[in-house]
């Protein structure tokens, strides 16, 4: 159960202590260029070590390619790739091989499997989404095609929240702040504010939003694998994510159906809607309109300072990490919202062809 | 694309003004008590015209198995079944057979089918739901020998928000009030929220929490298919759903690491965390504690009132829809949701026979 | 486990003594004309009681259809079917329920559910295959838009073979005999082997040929769903069939390579093969000439003489069947081999549109 | 469309003369002990250069593996691995680059992805089984814990047949012949008519039987995916495969009902057959007794000859290929045949954990 899509698949592999993290790409259609440079750029936005509020771990991550692609294009065959492990320090885990670290993943996956690769955190790494970031880029150049652009930012940390809508940032400047958060003002606060949580060996949360834009009405599909619905199913596949929402989400609730209806308009090129509580989706189905959402991270759970917790033989132990941690993961989890809402729209590109032969 | 579930497979059929709704459930284990008189009240608890607040359209809502079952058992075959649609009124909308509805599924459906069965909105009805209301009831006749249940309720109405949280509450009192909110003072509050909805000739959104319990650690999957991930698809592909979150959940975001981690304890049958902001789920795996997440309606589009719109014709078009419509569609989508959560958990439930040989 | 196909997908169901034999197809394409005449043929032509030489139960067989169609044509969304079961005689199989009859598949269901409908065979029924016909048909409309034919004949019954390659028959001409084979002489002694089959109480099986015409080059996958994998994959499952080859098949074995190889030349409309050995399949992929391909079907079980065998209880027992059975299959299982091919390339004609963006 | 199985699933990658070919096995259970050294050897036992009558091309084929394992064991995770390729000599095929060699794949994966790797055939050459080799390998692993034991042995060679049944054979003497027969005299002959197509520069066909022994009655399901239906889907997905047959078979088709009835007795250990022409597979279902199957390959198309045919552009060309190629490619599918017959086993064994709760 390690694949993503239907029909543009991502099967992922790797643990953050193996020998590297990898995927292979089936169902990319044949003739797409493969902008490497493009690619590893978005691989490096992920990547540890990239500005003071990340982890210093100093993980090059260069992508290698094994199939798929000649002459530069991908062939409509599987397209493998890997990223190989290095500055792994196993031994700094050895400590923790019979302890549950709490709110992670050691005694779920005790239980699930009866056995876990306790270095890192073996497969349940953040690691692993260097998988979908490369799949991800794949999958935007595939879009390319369509005129969709995908966009995600930082729109809070803690309590820091961006004020201004989507509509009132300019969204080329998110990476000019080592935040990513476009908004040059609140971008600030959010450093601080990430810095403070480093000082505390403490980690802090935040919300990072998502829009896409040029996809044209269509693309969905109308009962299970709604458009959102399969957007949000990747976003909760995302580590550390625990909510989704998408046009007005949660907030939306208290509105009366008059206030919260889209009224349909005759645009210059073709029907348009007069506000857009559906975040782009109606039924859904894109209507051609923006479609936005909002996921919500969790504060990381690898803390440097002491805590309390059991082992595997049900002893209580006290558990002080050392070493190299994002104290806020939003930063380098924008481009894994934007890759993961690329498979998805991606695939359903390529699931509306189906519908007219 | 109108199949849910991986091993546990609900594929569904049928348009609201159609022959009928149905499915077929592959992948039921054999020897499972078929309760018929357990499911035909599930589907009862959906219907309309049950109390003051929903809709006065009688639909009884009968359900028909054509297949799977014999001597009251599964037979490990596949499960078919239909509830045949009557007091269908199609007539009443003939008149919006060219027209787009706001904020319906009209305009996006004949965009990507370039056609579409008008009559009451066809498959993007709400009353598709009824055939995952008969899946999850069956779903939850499964769950029964993992000791797991399943509870929903309606926790906010509008701006009508219940302030306990589900520890505080006795969750088998839901059914004693007719908008399904386990607290009676609350209740009435939401019930006369909805009436005021239902004068004004418009609608309401709000919130439904849901609640399962006796998970034992192990279900779930580690990278896409993550525990919460599905749990989130399934909510997120009903009707009017706008958004999903778990445990903690977007007020989770606002919280530090050392506030949000849940250490482990020695309790008296094994392994306990000490407080749930995981909501029951750590990296995607069930911990063994209670999992409970919040889904968010938005306020539903059809109104009985006046409103613009335009028609496929791209000319300005004013409906002023008669008929009988819910103000408030969160009474009846507590199944609804409780059935999507079945579904996803017995899919995890046999998904987890896979790792024991 | 009841899906055939990937993005052309039919879900079935039912037993031959519940309530119908039904199905849900899925993925296909909306605008297709759904010509209920031509599909209610195709199951004329599989139903029981049409010859002196079938079974002399009376099925009429009349599929009705649930949803997915509107005015005439498919919608994109499901469309469900059922053919009631009628002339039912359950009481016939009662001395039969702990019975396992030689070669059928009462044992092994019995080993694989722990339990099962032991009436007419229930799910492992031929009668099952009503479900493929029906969406056979449909996919045969489907595949109208791409100029696609395809046929099937019987060309062996016991050790009377069609001595002719499907190149010197006229391939309309098969149903002008009740046994399904273009050629009249030999039509005739294979009605006389399966009239002396049927007085000896025995039963005779025999080889359908299916040719598939206008396939375009390209359908197919090049590795493990190879166009003649999927093929011979939707062959093995109709009941009693015991070998599938295409092309050359087991005789091509015997060939070198430089007999077998099928030299491209320049033809009036590009490039052809001189030969067709392949089978107008190559590398998995269609190639533009003719595929053609040969099933084995075996001598059904159920004969209406004494047998002996045991019961569930290892006890001895003696059979003998009363009953209305074929002393032959392959009349009526040429609609089925059709059907099933017409899926699988209906399948690949969709998938086919992927690759081209 | 590069994934093989359901619940213990392969998905392959790699061109001939790219990196190397690989794969991801996902679905296989945790705590099974890999073997590496077994995997390895299963892995020579198909490469190139393994005796006088294979291609002299000399591929050491040397496994990686790259996640999954931890400490011996398999850890419930995705599963990849790696044989990179090696004494590629790419430049052999410029003169190839436009051309269609007759019965390759070149010219239908030309038309179906509008591009193609020329060296080597790409992802259509047989190096591509490699990965089947591996993932099969662990499927056997996987199969040991159930007692299940794969057999596949080459009983025809062009002309040369061996007419022993697999019952009156040694199976574990079949590695002892280099054209893998366990019937000493009969090897000879084949490795006489190999080495005597090869002086002609030309290549032969012929027939690998397959024995499974030690499957429990109740493996298969009973509809589309009959175990028949995927041992064969899997046969035909091997390069070169024209046929695939069961049990009795077409010869099968030739008895009466009463001759081909397998008649059940009471046996020491529960109920057995008399014969075995079902091959040991019921309604879909195996039954206990042996499985059995032949599997008929074709001559290869690679010749060392002079041969016409046409370029890209339509013109005629005559071609000579020179390099090293097998006359005869049986003794090393013999590995590749036991490969797909124990991915489909595992398959199967890991679904019947979802019938019992």
């Amino acid at each position: 159960m390690n694949t993503f899509g239907r029909i543009f698949r991502l099967t992922s592999f790797g643990e953050s202590h193996g020998r590297g993290i990898g995927g292979i790409i089936d169902g990319c259609p044949p003739g797409i260029e493969i902008d490497l440079e493009y690619i590893q750029n978005e691989l490096s936005r992920r990547r540890p070590g990239q500005s003071k509020i990340t982890t210093q771990r100093m993980e090059p991550d260069k992508v290698e390619f094994l199939s798929g692609i000649f002459e530069g294009k991908s062939q409509g065959t599987p397209i493998a790739f890997i990223v190989w492990n290095k500055d792994q320090h196993s031994g700094d885990y050895n400590n923790l091989k019979d302890v549950f670290r709490p709110s992670h993943a050691d005694y779920t996956y005790q239980k699930k499997y009866g056995t876990r690769d306790h270095r890192g955190g073996g497969r349940s790494s953040a690691r692993e989404t260097i998988a979908r970031v490369v799949a991800g880029a794949i999958a935007r150049l595939v879009l390319r095609k369509a005129g969709v652009q995908v966009f995600a930012y930082v729109s809070q940390v803690g309590e820091i929240e961006l004020a201004k809508g989507y509509q009132e940032l300019d969204l080329t400047l998110t990476d000019q702040s080592i935040v990513r958060c476009p908004d040059q003002e609140t971008a600030e606060k959010m450093i601080a504010r990430i810095e403070e949580a480093g000082r505390d060996h403490d980690t802090v949360g935040g919300v990072i939003t998502g829009v896409v834009r040029g996809v044209p009405a269509g693309w969905g599909e109308p009962v299970f694998n709604k458009l959102h619905a399969d957007l949000g199913f990747g976003m909760l596949g995302i580590n550390a994510v625990k909510g989704f929402e998408y046009g007005s989400g949660f907030s939306g609730t208290r509105l009366s159906g008059s206030q919260h209806n889209d009224i349909f308009i005759k645009g210059e090129e073709g029907i348009k809607t007069k506000t857009n509580h559906s975040g782009g989706i109606q039924g859904g189905i894109s209507n051609g309109e923006d479609i936005y959402f909002r996921v919500a991270f969790k504060p990381i759970a690898t803390l440097l300072k002491e805590q309390k917790t059991v082992d595997q033989y049900e002893n209580e132990v006290v558990i002080n990490p050392k070493g190299r941690h994002d104290p806020c993961v939003l930063p380098r989890a924008v481009p894994i919202v934007e890759a993961m809402a690329a498979l998805v729209l991606a695939d359903h590109y390529l699931m509306q062809q189906l519908y007219t032969l």
